[in-house]
């Protein structure tokens, strides 16, 4: 085993050349035992290890530094930069995280989950070194599905006019999440297909300088052109045609089901906790609109998954130009789903709630300002979301329930759901986002609500003395608190679903006056403006008592949804000493 | 004058080949004056008058539809679609926005005045057409400096490889704002130095159709293009070489300063007014950093003399890499930003309210996440800041204040932006926004507070039983108020300059507790998710009476700042008003 020996960049350097293609295949060989145990980002780690080692082999990291793109590739990179351990351990696997991470490593340079990100994150260290005098090799690496980001292309802008070392490696396995989408793919191919020898080339389209290595998986090949490179006075693309899912047969196969997934066996790729069974309430809800509504369109930007669109039929509604994935490019997919809006279609745009961060200015300017009548689902948002601090939706409310004209809706069941979709499917007044929750759970009556009467909270009971007003996912936490409330006291609780995050309902609020005292907020999200503080805004001039709770603000990380909550004061068990102690007369604040 | 007799599109189309020139001669002539009178984009708008006769000669408007790029350049379409009077009649001046305004004419689409949004609103018209059978043509006008943002590059990116009717009207004036930046500007260069036929080409590296136009000026040779290119079945670019501030002899040789301004003499473009008088504060604390700093870099995305960089003193700072112009990229300088301050540097990005939108993913995962000590100065925020709807800039603390890790500082003078840029440029701890007051003015006494201090509000001057708490560009209202409210009471009100916008003095507040029974909030931005509700929320728990007073919600356009914040409740009578209101026990809410 070479590998146990590696316990840094160094040590890659004290093999002979033909030693490094066994130190590749034994850390393929780890990767692939442990994302069997832990499940994990499967086809792009894969499809890096040969250049990983090359870039090691030839590099001085952390003297050169090299910015891994999203850096979900990483993991070769952290197993020959000193973290081997968290590979090959069991009891260690859980040491690192599955992103780049400063606070690991010295050979690793920013946290990062999104997309487009590293090119101008590079540039802006290659600045910092010429203002300092310095010579080392600054290197982006970033695949080809997330150059169809705008920021990715700001920084290849920046970097066609920029005059000192920077190497762009292009790691090209014609994958992104989903297939590729854009006339910069055809390109890539073109590319490829000639030996990098066509004349339409983008990089080139930018003045930048352009390098093709077909194969990369041969480190000779890849160690040969590195060191070409090193310490170029200009710089370079490096496009090098890699594999994802280099080296387990059906992860070649099927690249986009081996993006990442959970534990497998090895031998055969099944799960080992058994395929994953997805709800179908948002692919039905769209698919229902789409037979309904001959204009309407669905758009997403990289992660038809999200939704629920997969093979044939993904592809059936994309022919008829129904299903339009615009790429890893938020920025494009909201101007063009208040376009759609405009010439008459009726667009859904779906996307997670952190890489809606991309498209803020889209949102307010493009979509809201226009007043176009556009859907944006935001999925997975808040505590129940993602949970990753690299992938940061805490903070979608904050986001988007003061950006005039948008109707924020956050539904608490399947049924809410389904009406507020219709809703804001069927309408042409103004521009609606919808909360999905995480888990979509049928409450059992449908929901008739006519949610063209804006900013309606609605009363789910009515007790006296204190109200619970609990955004969409906390709406359980809320009824199991009353319940056990009247348990205890044999009193109600008043409980509020506000359905509306973008919007307070005045005439309740002033209602609640006459007969209570304590009203206490809840969302799943981050406190600090929010939505409970416009409450506390309006009941700020009376004597009503307000509490707000909601997560504190930090980029948490791998947290425990329930325990993230409980934390802040919200859970059942929290709420009623809160309520106790309010009935006391103590302190609460 | 042919000028009179055009009331629409279909009017142009009843004159004759040789009489298109005498009306583009016509159109130019009223513009200079109207903008001679009234001020305006000046370059851009003289640059596309023959481009906008021959594209309303040859398609038709509004079946065929036009989208215009930032639409500062739409003034000639909106002459020839039934706004004439609006330019050539001085009582009417007023009558039309300086941006495409849906609500003025069925022949614009969008209210728009950002750049780089016009691809995608484009592609999203064409996939609306397809699902409802129609045939017409759909166009896109952008402006070479427009073309480096993201958007611009997603768009067309999905573009290459749909296979409809688009045509994207490249106008290319070689001059953004300023100059341009970006390797694609060299390729635009050899572009038109090649009459169209280098073999780099980013349009063909997108897989594009793609056509050159040496002479945009040129009418025949338009409308034979346009003539050739209607009702193409796939997406094409047609670059078209035209000259910004054309018929200006000033505004052709500078056409920095002709970007847009104030009214001018016709004979020789001096200002009515008087040249304008710019604050150098800014422009001198940067000088003042680089000149101590050595790794100090300044950035600016396309915007260099939004923080007084122009001419060889610009350049000089360019050439040593120390003030770098990304273009109208956000993502890219707020990424590189982060880079800078990774790789040792100190990073200053100055950049208006409006833009920063462009970049909140990038403040939030590129750089608050990463925690790099990079500062962001927020140019022109506020009520008293960009005042078109198109340029919305009343959302500065809600897109901020939240996102962790970022300190958000506003300071109310001259000397506390001095202390607060001072503490934000050598600290190394956290990133740090400022917010720069349009009007920065001299306190008398130089600032020493230490800022590392987090979060400690500054009380002004002590009273009892009222506080107001005032953001930076209010406290001149605020200490107004106090000084009214003591010559009719002789009571003395408690003033406080928060300073931190992104967090709150809980000792402060906590101490209010004892002797003040009324806290009153001022902000000049947006009410909600804004500042003051963080204090609505903290006191919710007591029985301090709070009161948030900051803008409605909305895309307000062409205000006056102070009666803009009077209306909310933001002016010394309205605030005597309040308190007499709440001194005698009345309805404060």
């Amino acid at each position: 085993m070479y590998l146990e020996t590696i316990n840094g960049p160094q040590d890659i350097k004290k093999l002979g050349n033909e030693q490094l293609p066994i130190l590749a295949g034994e850390v393929r060989t780890a990767l692939i035992e442990k994302l069997s145990q832990t499940g994990g980002h499967v086809g792009s780690n894969l499809g890096v290890v040969e250049l990983t080692v090359a870039l090691h082999r030839i590099f001085d990291s952390p003297r050169d530094k090299i910015i891994w793109d999203v850096s979900h590739q990483c993991y070769a990179h952290k197993i020959l930069t000193g973290r081997r351990q968290a590979f090959v351990d069991p009891d260690h696997f859980r040491d690192v995280t599955g992103f780049t991470n400063p606070h690991e490593s010295e050979h690793d340079w920013f946290t990062v989950g999104h997309t487009a990100t590293s090119i101008s994150m590079a540039m802006g260290m290659a600045a910092a070194r010429d203002t300092q005098g310095g010579k080392e090799n600054i290197i982006a690496v970033i695949g080809d599905g997330a150059l169809g980001g705008g920021e990715a292309y700001e920084g290849l802008n920046t970097a066609g006019e920029y005059d000192s070392n920077l190497i762009i490696i292009l790691n090209d396995n014609d994958q992104s999440v989903a297939e590729n989408h854009g006339g910069l793919y055809r390109i890539l191919r073109k590319l490829r297909e000639s030996g990098g020898n066509s004349e339409q080339n983008f990089f080139k389209g930018l003045d930048l300088d352009y390098r093709y290595l077909e194969n990369g998986h041969d480190i000779d090949a890849l160690t040969a052109l590195f060191t070409d490179v090193k310490d170029i006075d200009h710089p370079i693309v490096l496009h090098i045609h890699t594999t994802k899912g280099k080296g387990l047969a059906y992860a070649e196969e099927d690249k986009e089901n081996w993006h990442s997934g959970s534990p497998f066996r090895i031998e055969d790729g099944v799960p080992k906790n058994g395929y994953p069974v997805y709800d179908t309430t948002v692919y039905d809800s769209l698919v229902d609109l789409m037979k309904k509504d001959r204009r309407a369109i669905v758009l997403t930007a990289g992660t038809p998954r999200a939704m629920g669109f997969v093979g044939e039929d993904r592809a059936e509604w994309e022919r008829k130009g129904r299903f339009i994935d615009v790429g890893i490019a938020e920025e494009n997919a909201m101007a063009m789903a208040s376009g759609i809006a405009r010439g008459g279609g009726t667009a859904v745009f779906g996307v997670y709630a952190p890489f809606l961060q991309r498209a803020y200015d889209q949102v307010s300017h493009d979509l809201c300002l226009n007043n176009n009548h556009a859907t944006i689902l935001v999925l997975l948002p808040g505590a129940y979301g993602m949970k990753s601090n690299t992938h940061f939706g805490l903070c979608d409310i904050q986001m988007l329930a003061h950006v005039p004209n948008l109707v924020y809706l956050a539904p608490s069941s399947k049924e809410e759901y389904l009406q507020m979709f219709r809703y804001a499917t069927t309408q042409r007044r103004h521009p609606t986002a919808i909360r999905v929750p995480v888990r979509i759970i049928e409450d059992g009556a449908p929901d008739n609500t006519d949610y063209s009467r804006l900013d309606r909270f609605k009363v789910l009971s009515r007790g006296k003395g204190i109200a619970l007003i609990a955004v969409g996912a906390l709406i359980p936490i809320a009824k199991a608190t009353a319940q056990e409330y009247r348990k205890a006291t044999g009193r109600d609780i008043t409980l509020i679903n506000p359905c509306f995050l973008s919007g307070i309902d005045k005439e309740l609020l002033d209602e609640l006056k006459r007969d209570h005292s304590f009203v206490i907020t809840l969302e799943d999200g981050v406190l600090d403006g929010g939505f409970g503080e416009r409450i506390a805004s309006y009941y700020g001039p009376t004597k009503m008592r307000v509490k707000n709770l909601g997560i504190s603000k930090a980029f948490h990380s791998d947290f425990n949804a329930e325990r993230l909550l409980a934390e802040n004061g919200i859970s059942v068990e929290r709420l009623l000493e809160l309520i106790r102690c309010f009935d006391k007369g103590g302190d609460i604040a």
